[in-house]
């Protein structure tokens, strides 16, 4: 017989051939966690073989190269032999950390060069001090000695007035040497003079921070990035504070049309980049004032309230923004506590739902540089999606709701710490387990938790294909509650409210039209350039609520396509990966303004092929059920369909 | 026997030839205002004479213009045939006039065409409403039709934050109908793209408003532009509100140097403007942000105190600006309360002591496109001078200080209300009498009245060339004070503080030292360029002081050079003409830049022949009384030499 040995816990079996490494580790006392109860869908088992040959059953959850690193599900891998297998921490395990916890690991383009990439740069120069007969005024004296020993132009050097009230004293107090930060060129004005940023005593060339910031209407994350050598140095990330005056940006723009509204919105997303900075400059030894250039990505209505822009014709048709591609702006005038004088550059967006965010995002994808067709998806409270490839890219917005983000649902919330993130249900008893997020006992379910519970809804059969409960199964679970059927998740005993956890009839039909309009947006955007969606070569799948989504599980209720698995991509924050490569350098930056401008938007309202579209998604996981083989091998293999 | 008829006052009177008017008018009741006691020397009895032939004795203070029209002094005319005479009410004879309640009269340029020479521009435009198959962004539907009516190039339109922030609903309230304030170009971006200012309901392009400024140390003057016309609509004065932290230049810098100190100064001097602004849009019922491009003039530490520069490096050698050209700067940056995002244009000056108040004024006298060499000069707290012609400029500042403003003497004071501004002594009894502002009880002795007064005491003999008061007079008004020797101007009886208002010799050293510094001034700038000063074609005086500024006066106690009496204009106000100049036309603004550029300064104190022509100065009117044949000829007729 086989032997298995379970290095990481120094213990081993001998077990015949054919069983299932779970089992072989209940065997020696090892509990695997098994969440879903072993039927291979939670991907929370997953162990390391190390040595030897296994057979695997599933491999639902494990990445391409989580396999090739050996990642095994111990539910539905079987011995073949003798065995070497860890059983990883947790903690591994765990895709989700706190967002305030995670450092990006964000790679620098190798050819990162500031001396022709940046659009700052420092001078050091050395001032000959004034005498009787040499009376110079002290401005005119910085440019000469800057012709001097740098040979820079600067006939035109602009300098504004908050630079001039320093400049008399930094000059004396640096005994005239001084480092003058220079701003050589920017998108707007290419040819316009350099821009003195600020004038600093001594030399401090050794330096040079910016900042890169994605504005979500959920969470706001920051990069401080040293500009010399183009790395992140640091990253933090918080709730944008404006959710406290609504989650979603539709009830973000009824506020802001609100006496001060605006204003108040505006000042608490100044509150909470203003914070992440602080927080990220004390926590690297650096002054606030030492960064000096900042780039924004966001959707429309984010970049809108950031800046101070009346958002209302956003929500109302036809949907126009004030503009997509805002000038840029200093630190000062958008109330960025950074240094006064840096630009604050939020880049352009597309249309009203399509904003920076994506054009950044598809950008940093690369797919825009491929021979072959690409589908970049982004969902949240609006699924933003692009179609295209090196020559064309189409782009819409297919209104979701906020039902994916925890809102519209009776118990949803924020995927917040007491948020059920993932739900598995047994087939036979239809009894739930599910994770959720801090280990707490749970409040309610985030929208990654809605997919889940959804999808083991249908492949267990608590519901049918058109979302409809069965009351007539064997369990207290599906009940008839106060809006119609309902499945009771958690019961009150487990909750952190001391009530139930449930879904009812109304959560599921809005759950459904969120997913419908959003396969319904792929299938308008691939009809509308006529291609099938089955030739897109890869699914790119950002944002962070994309981090965190199950594609099975996602597939399984028609939410996504249901393609091969290698070809989906979870990119993660796309948006602040565009914002740091627009950062870094004046051909990103330029990329992206030229992508928006060349990405056509299809705006599904207008479209009459939307509607039929969307009706025809409004099952599990599709009327088309054969454009699904996956879920329908899956549901003929539980025999429900 | 000639009759002369008072057409004024119908009366008449027959008289012997050769009797004077001022006997005449006596004979018939009419008592003509002669408060230098009929000396001829204070002019305040100036007749129309409309018909008839009259002898002149003297014409001292009247223009060869009054000549033309008929003035002559009644006490020193005689009588020669028929005569019909007017006495002009006394408000016409005097000059001054309460400083807020002057009105410019400035002439508008003839040339003046808005289309060509204006900067500002304003255009209306009709846009095409959005819908779901146009959904262009509001911005770029603005610019498109912009581009469509009015063939503007925008391709790159300037847009800032404040215009973003209300376009949105300008537009909807507009009904899609709107006037955008385009400035179209600035002298420190020629080529660059144009900048929206404002962007308003409905057609506003019957009416442009700007502002010219002059920020006196003592009074700012502001003139309200019709930007369409050129003409100066509305002007407005007020005391700098800076006088309570210091009277003059310096003492300002050092208040600056405190802590708070340069931020009370900038707000005291925008409380100047912004009320003078204020009042001139609601007395001609504009709005304030209906002003969209103001021009300042000032010398160099007010426009540092103004944009809130340190201006300490004025005060110690070698005496530095920051700069001597300011950038343009938005309203708001600048705290003036015209339109926020209106250009506030600092006009450039020289140097140190040679400011934008000089340059905008030496411009605005055309002294530059002369063949012949003409002697600018602008006494205040310092004296600044320019030499030249239209090859040629030279400019120095000399350190005159603050005595011609009243400090630094005992009884000095500012030219307000209750000030003696002209003094006559009689030569025989050494009386005073004197002229107040105001017509109250005296309370001091302004610049010009000290002037005066220091005129009558040399040529009456109360004091000699040196400065030393004769003792030896019979009169109680020379005598021995605490301060040394001291003439009495007032007895307490007269004066509204019922104290004596007096000056003693070492107020008169002050003044001495004061005027010899001017003089010597004028000396080494036309030895500098080897011109003799009596080739100089004409004396223009600059400046308010310079307004109120008796010649005759000024030149017996050898301030200004013996010049014959034509030679001199007074130009008033230069600085704020200039800044007009500059508002109103590109070509001005452009002249102004230039000229400043070309304008030489000679630093006196690093100036080795200076000392010695201030040496030469100290006398009245000065060693080489030969360069004064006017005033050796007074003398001679008074005996006194």
């Amino acid at each position: 017989m086989p032997t298995v040995t379970f290095k990481s816990h120094d213990r081993e079996v001998e077990v015949p051939g054919g069983t299932v490494i779970s089992d072989a580790a209940r065997m020696v006392g090892i509990e695997v966690s098994m969440p879903c109860g072993g039927q291979g869908r939670c991907g929370r088992c997953a162990v390391v073989v190390e040595q030897g040959e296994v057979q695997r059953r599933s491999v639902a959850r494990l990445s391409p190269e989580a396999i090739s690193e050996g990642y095994a599900l111990a539910c539905q891998t079987t011995v073949q032999g003798d065995l070497v297998v860890t059983i990883p921490p947790q903690e591994k395990i765990e895709r989700r950390l706190p967002a305030s916890q995670r450092v990006a690991e964000v790679a620098v383009p190798l050819a990162y060069d500031p001396s022709t990439d940046q659009t700052l740069r420092k001078y050091f120069v050395q001032i000959e001090p004034p005498s009787l007969s040499d009376n110079t005024d002290d401005l005119a004296r910085v440019r000469r000695a800057l012709q001097a020993q740098h040979g820079a132009e600067v006939p035109r050097l602009k300098v504004e007035l908050p630079v001039l009230r320093k400049l008399a004293n930094v000059l004396r107090e640096g005994q005239w040497k001084v480092t003058l930060v220079l701003e050589t060129e920017t998108w707007v004005s290419p040819d316009g003079p350099p821009r003195v940023v600020d004038v600093k005593t001594g030399d401090t060339t050794s330096s040079l921070w910016g900042a890169a910031v994605d504005i979500g209407t959920t969470s706001n994350v920051v990069h401080l990035v040293d500009l010399l050598t183009g790395r992140v140095v640091d990253s933090a990330s918080d709730y944008n504070h404006q959710i406290a005056r609504g989650e979603d940006i539709i009830s973000r723009i009824i506020f802001a049309s609100k006496p001060q509204g605006l204003g108040e919105l505006q000042g608490l997303v100044l509150e909470t980049i203003n914070g992440l900075l602080r927080g990220l400059a004390e926590r690297n030894g650096i002054a606030t004032d030492e960064i000096y250039k900042m780039t924004v990505a966001g959707n429309s209505t984010m970049i809108h309230l950031f800046l101070g822009l009346v958002p209302d014709s956003i929500r109302l048709e036809p949907y126009i923004t004030t503009t997509n591609q805002p000038p840029p702006v200093t630190a000062s005038e958008a109330g960025v506590e950074i240094n006064p004088l840096a630009t604050v550059d939020c880049l352009p967006g597309v249309g009203s739902y399509v904003g920076a965010d994506i054009s950044a995002g598809v950008y940093s994808s690369d797919m825009c540089s491929l021979q072959d067709v690409s589908l970049f998806i982004d969902i949240g409270t609006n699924g933003e999606i692009v179609l295209g490839d090196c020559d064309w890219l189409i782009s819409c917005a297919c209104s979701a709701g906020p039902a994916f983000e925890g809102a519209g649902v009776q118990d949803g919330m924020r995927a917040t710490a007491g948020a059920i993130e993932e739900v598995w249900i047994d087939d036979s008893t239809f009894e739930a387990t599910y994770r959720v997020i801090g280990d707490e006992k749970p409040r309610g379910i985030c929208g990654s938790g809605l997919i889940s519970l959804l999808a083991e809804m249908f492949i267990s059969g608590v519901m049918d294909k058109r979302g409809n409960l069965n009351l007539g199964l064997d369990t207290p679970r599906v009940r008839e509650g106060d809006h119609g059927p309902e499945y009771v998740v958690a019961w009150s005993s487990e909750s952190a409210a001391g009530r139930e956890i449930t879904i009812n009839k109304v959560d599921v039909d809005n759950l459904l039209r969120a997913k419908a309009a959003v396969y319904a947006g792929f299938s308008v955007l691939a009809r509308s350039v006529g291609i099938d969606l089955s030739s897109v070569g890869r699914i790119l799948i950002a944002g962070a609520f994309g981090q965190y989504l199950d594609v099975e599980n996602a597939v399984q209720i028609g939410l996504l396509p249901d393609m091969p698995r290698d070809r989906f991509k979870f990119l993660g924050n796309t948006s602040i990966l565009g914002a740091y490569m627009a950062l870094l350098s004046k051909e990103g930056r330029k990329g992206i303004s030229e992508l928006a401008q060349r990405m056509t938007y299809l705006e599904l309202s207008a479209d009459n092929t939307f509607h039929d579209e969307w009706m025809s998604a409004l099952f599990f996981p599709h009327t088309n059920i054969n454009d699904f083989p996956s879920v329908l091998e899956l549901l003929e293999q539980n025999r429900h369909l």
